[in-house]
């Protein structure tokens, strides 16, 4: 499962510089980071006009524009989704997504905080918060680092999200819905799956596995 | 497997019009359409100065924008990916891929032919073409329609690709790369997983399964 962390913070707090900031340092020790940006009210991406975008206005369900470099995809969705179902359908092969938003998601955030700007955190211990980035001290149970302390923020993500011992968890989707599964479940798809792919070559090390039957 | 049709033809002959007017009828008999542009100049999507144009620039390997509406992805890619490689990634939840271009792809494919515009096809029966949308007569063995008969353009599509049996297929990916199957290892696979959740309430009629195990 590729892990999750969220920058989150108040309004002007700086989580788009945070994330600036610590992609080129994840990169740097050698991380494939996807980002995340949580756009409540909508958003206008491709050019009027265009080949892709006339597709879309044709009522397309989504639209795929690819070249050499990059593959850009824009798709129609029903609810805003949670970071877990968007590291569903668009994770690939990203080794760790930085979300920036999504307070009220479930997964692990770091709060940016500038003492210019506001006075209270936002989250607490309770909301999942694995650390603080500030220029002033907290003290409630989580290390708080200062907001230029782009090493040590790395460091936490790193010792907590990428190098630490994963679960291993299993998701089934039968015509694109997923299907609720049971521990038995998952611990019979696991084994039976991973015992019939072991002797394939080039099975030899099974970090992340994918079937599709369609 | 989602089937692919890939709607072809020389420079101004028509084929993003095509489109427009054969998804409205795609989507009024009930299928849900990606479509697929190829720009082999790259592409600028993204809007300069916006948080998810930042993540980008920070140097992120994809970056996901996500609203209620709607999810945009853009993701950096190491070549320029077959029709194939594109369904496998960013197909998602459609019945049928509808793409513009593609030329050179082993996909079936329609070319779009206007008289005032050019003097010769592109395309031959070898270069899996299904049919042709033009204002004039062509006898090569494959169906010439009227390039406004879209209601017959798509009742070839429809025909061909979306009521057709297909063959049952599986993929296995390993830490984001493919693992090539014989005939009996996927044979295996789609009966051994097909028997083991055919008894999970949701999976009656499983026409299109994924798992992941991470």
């Amino acid at each position: 499962m590729i892990p999750i962390i969220s920058i989150v913070g108040k309004s002007d707090s700086g989580k788009t510089t945070l994330i600036e900031k610590i992609v080129p340092e994840l990169i740097r020790r050698g991380y494939r980071v996807t980002t995340v940006k949580h756009d409540l009210h909508g958003f206008e991406i491709d050019k009027e006009g265009k080949d892709s975008w006339r597709h879309k206005q044709a009522g397309a369900h989504g639209v795929i524009i690819s070249s050499p470099q990059k593959v850009a995809l824009i798709r129609d969705v029903d609810k805003d989704m949670s970071l877990e179902e968007l590291r569903e359908s668009f994770g690939g092969d990203a080794d760790l997504i930085v979300s920036e938003g999504f307070k009220k998601d479930v997964q692990p955030k770091i709060e940016v905080f500038r003492k210019e700007v506001h006075g209270e955190l936002l989250c607490t211990k309770e909301n999942n918060l694995v650390a603080i980035a500030s220029n002033r001290r907290f003290d409630i149970g989580v290390p708080c680092l200062d907001l230029d302390d782009i090493k040590g923020i790395v460091d936490i993500i790193e010792s907590r999200f990428l190098k630490g011992n994963k679960p291993e968890e299993v998701t089934l989707r039968i015509n694109g819905r997923r299907i609720p599964l049971s521990p038995f479940v998952k611990r019979l798809l696991i084994r039976t799956i991973m015992g019939m792919i072991s002797s394939l070559k080039g099975a030899e090390n099974p970090r992340r596995l994918e079937i599709k039957i369609d």
